[in-house]
């Protein structure tokens, strides 16, 4: 009380001490609002979440109904087509119209996937997301009650520090108090004593008794306030502790709740939602990559079936749908007249010379056209080449119409431009058919020509011929050497093959010529076979098959069939290399030629040979 | 004529011949026919190409507008929300909202791509199919006109044949009459001669004489037959030799045009058009297989964001959002009560023992509730760990849903049956919230505990140091002893620590609870700055860096600044190092303590440790 002004009065630390515990009672119910206020957005993100997986699965299905329209009605086009019959027959389609059915496929497919799709997101996501949302609002109400029941404590700590403070400053007011009048007891006391230290004679008796009583009086109670203060003042100590202790006490709850409970009460509020979202989207995401699998399997499909896209085997099938049109006809026989016995070229005295003479015109002017249509192939050759060049240049790169898209901005205005610029492609197409129109206008005059050698040439050859078999006309027959004799009256006795020239033991080129097969079918059947099942055989060429099974097989493709045509290896793999090596061992003019077979054993006899 | 049933007649072989070039003619009829209708199925398909990506690129437009729709309505919705204006602000999302911008990205993305996709299709695909129709027809025009030229040769060549056979007919025909004629003529010679020869002598001399001018006659006559019959002969041979020629040159021709040519004209018919028919498809392929790797980069952003749905940052985010509900307040401070002067627990003579009492009370107490709290704890951390077991299984694999999609059946019926089956999603959930409730009930149980023991701890802590310094109470200040004096007077002039406790050479428990941060500020930012600068640098923690520099950040984090926060390395690594370094050294507990520094130290020495 001696200096008011210092010290803060009782009622200043009571109004602090007020507003700061007013001010925490503001942030706990600020944190409250903050948890709520999260929750809050929360189920709106979760209520936004599934309102955007219902409209995206509108958008699948419709998108899948649609695909699935498209398919639909290309497909009912498409099975009515022969086409789709013979598909049907024999699973054999023409490589484009392969590519088609593949493209309605994947059209189907895409629809599918965009349907399960569709259904992931209403039966799937939208659900978990649903679930997120009922369990954010249940955690929020569960840490609600946690935080309610850690404010109260926290309460009641505040509450507890205000009393033991009042204690305090009441304990200690009135150890103030009690000091004071202990010291005024004593100043009382002092004054006495000074007064009875004055000239102490001068001073009547009772005078004397009088002062000795009051001395005693003060003395007394003195000695009654120095108690009453020494009780204060140890009541004041303990308020004092009791306060320091309580203060520490509740410095360290408020930094706890503040550092740590309000942590795990947000801990609890997130409990599950992350890991909950993080389920919720990656079934999303497990859907969206699966149906991307799907998409690029059937993509790969197509894709394959492109690179078959091949006119050969196209050409084969299509010959082989119309085997009337395109079967060769019978050569014309030689038809001789009345009994007329000669059915050779005759080449006996009277006419012999002017046959050499015309077989001598003919041997230069064949030279002469085949130089000149031989410059005219080459000329078609490179324009054709040209044409190829053309038509396959890889201009199906579209990539970088997608490089904007993944850029933020839309440039959509580019994608027209780049590919397929208008007047650029005009002016390839004229230069194309320029090129095409050179191209037909050689080729005719090529085949013009190479049919008049053909012509020329069936008749040099002929009388060539006949002119080498008149020097040796004594020995020889009136047929042609390679062409075996066919006695007419056993036609149809014995089993003949079916073949002009002859197939075992014949000439390869005359066959091929004659069959028309550009490889015989014995040796495209047997190695097909042999490339079916043979590879892994143990001994294959070396072991020898059945004799029987052999000559059943030979006899077979003498016949003009194909044993081996059934995938099914009911054959001795050895048998069938057997006829394979007995076919070429049998050939007229083998593999390698004759004449060609000491330069080749010579090759291989060369010391270094200078691989480059 | 002698066996008129073993020879043909001339009609016949006329007749075979005609029927022969008939067939010939009906089959070359026939081949254009077929070419003919194959360009028209080419037509056909191009068609439905053309149709089919016409109506394709309508449903992808559609789908690409109805995406567009979908993420301009939410995007709408979420730009005016609070957490857009503060992700424009700093960029810096909750990991959701971060995952739901994304979703909304990758919708726009999809619209873009498909929309893209559309226009590829109308401006290129199907171009490009038009092209290809028109160049099939154009090409089957040229190879018409080279057909029918070939036509025209072979059928000139045919006739050839034909006259030439007639030809030998005739001068055959004529030799063999001529031949008959002669034999005629020998017959009569020989009948004459045959007469002269019997009785001569009986014969007159007229009838002599007209039997030798009938001789001479017959004679004559047999000559002239005879020259006649030379000349038909060799016509007949020549004309024999014309016709065998001629017939082996129709042959070659005939068979050229079946082997070569006709396969030749199928080329040019097909001339270009699978190699133009691929690349239309691999533009097609090339816009799908854009359109996938787009959706796929967006779909692997969404997973890099889903992995990065993380409550921890989140929470310190909502936190930071709020500063004045998530700040913890100021400390309650001792107010001395009218110029009381102790500020400290006192523990003097007569409270002594009863605070010594106290304290022991207080540390049986806290012995106790330790060891049950702890039980509380550990059962609410396994019960914490089964839920999050719980929120985090694996099960938003959906790849079986398309696994039948890829199959030719569609057993659509299973795909929600098999993921999220209804009665076990129930089950888990009622497992899983009473689990919830479980955990919620212990987690009070802990918290209620821990606040006690909280409480209960800082007094116990405050007395034990006021009893620890009663003992040695004359040489001590009446300040706790981690507690730096805090001379008031001073208090602006020199720049202080911001923190109660000492940073530097401070103890790093104390600095930890006192200032909140788990970690301190200066070890989180040093490691930090030392992570991204330091690691390639040489000598680091070796070479010791500027002094000066060291006491300038040593001050800077002592003020409670972060002088390594921006990302600048306008700090020498050594001196960074320096300062982390000084931090440790200079704490009062080491990290390793000193009273097991020993123990270490030993642990190192033994021989051999079983590390298992």
């Amino acid at each position: 009380m001696s200096t008011p002004s210092r010290f803060k009065k009782d009622k200043e630390i009571i109004a602090e001490y007020e507003s700061q515990v007013k001010e925490i009672r503001a942030q706990l119910v600020e944190q409250q609002k903050c948890l709520e206020q999260q929750t809050e957005m929360r189920v709106q993100l979760l209520q936004d979440l599934q309102d955007f997986f219902r409209k995206k699965a509108e958008i699948e299905t419709e998108y899948s109904r649609n695909l699935e329209k498209l398919a639909e009605r290309f497909m009912a086009k498409t099975r009515s087509t022969k086409d789709h019959q013979q598909y049907k027959k024999d699973q054999n389609l023409l490589s484009p119209v392969n590519c088609w059915y593949l493209l309605l496929n994947q059209v189907r497919r895409e629809s599918k996937d965009h349907a399960t799709l569709s259904d992931i997101y209403l039966n799937n996501v939208i659900m978990r997301f649903m679930q997120i949302s009922e369990d954010s609002t249940r955690m929020f109400k569960k840490s609600k009650e946690i935080a309610f029941q850690l404010h109260e404590d926290l309460m009641k700590v505040l509450n507890e520090l205000y009393t033991v403070m009042k204690t305090y400053h009441m304990y200690h007011a009135e150890s103030i108090s009690a000091e004071s009048k202990l010291k005024e007891a004593e100043r009382q006391e002092e004054k006495q004593i000074g007064r009875s230290g004055d000239p102490v004679f001068n001073i009547r008796l009772e005078e004397r008794h009088q002062r000795r009583s009051s001395v005693k009086k003060i003395e007394k109670m003195k000695e009654k306030r120095q108690a009453k203060y020494s009780e204060n003042k140890l009541k004041s100590i303990k308020a004092r502790n009791e306060y320091l202790l309580t203060l520490e006490a509740t410095n360290a709850s408020v930094f706890k709740y503040y550092i740590h409970d309000l942590s795990d009460l947000i801990d609890c509020c997130d409990l599950g939602y992350h890991a909950s979202l993080n389920r919720a989207l990656r079934t999303y995401l497990s859907a969206e990559y699966n149906l991307e699998t799907s998409r690029h399997e059937g993509l790969d499909i197509i894709e394959n079936a492109v690179d078959n896209l091949e006119p050969r085997s196209d050409k084969q099938r299509f010959m082989e749908m119309y085997p009337t049109a395109f079967c060769p006809p019978m050569k014309f026989e030689f038809q001789s007249h009345m009994g007329d016995e000669v059915c050779q070229v005759s080449a006996q005295q009277p006419v012999q010379a002017e046959l050499m003479l015309r077989y001598q015109q003919l041997q230069s002017r064949l030279a002469t056209l085949k130089i000149e249509n031989e410059e005219v192939k080459k000329t078609s050759e490179a324009t054709l080449q040209t044409i190829q060049d053309m038509v396959t240049i890889e201009d199906y790169d579209v990539s970088e119409c997608f490089q904007h898209s993944r850029s933020t901005e839309s440039v959509k205005s580019t994608v027209s431009e780049t590919y397929l610029s208008k007047p650029s492609i005009a002016k390839r197409r004229a230069n194309q058919q320029e090129t095409e129109q050179f191209y037909f206008m050689k080729l005719r005059e090529y085949l013009e020509g190479s049919n008049l050698i053909t012509k020329l040439q069936a008749k040099h050859d002929l009388l060539q011929r006949t002119l080498g078999e008149g020097h040796r006309a004594e020995y020889m027959t009136t047929r042609p050497p390679n062409v075996p004799p066919k006695p007419q009256k056993h036609r149809k006795s014995r089993p003949r093959s079916q073949y002009n020239a002859k197939l075992f033991n014949g000439d390869l080129e005359t066959f091929v010529k004659d069959s028309g097969q550009v490889i015989p079918l014995i040796v495209e059947s047997c190695v097909r076979f042999i490339n079916l099942y043979g590879l892994q055989h143990q001994g294959i060429f070396r072991v020898s098959g059945s004799q029987v099974e052999v000559n059943d097989i030979k006899n077979s493709f003498e016949r003009g069939e194909n044993p081996l045509a059934d995938d099914q290896s009911n054959h001795d793999i050895n048998s069938v290399a057997g006829v394979l090596k007995l076919y070429f061992r049998g050939l007229e003019n083998p593999l390698f030629p004759k004449e060609r077979f000491h330069d080749l054993i010579s090759c291989i006899k060369l010391p270094h040979m200078h691989l480059k």
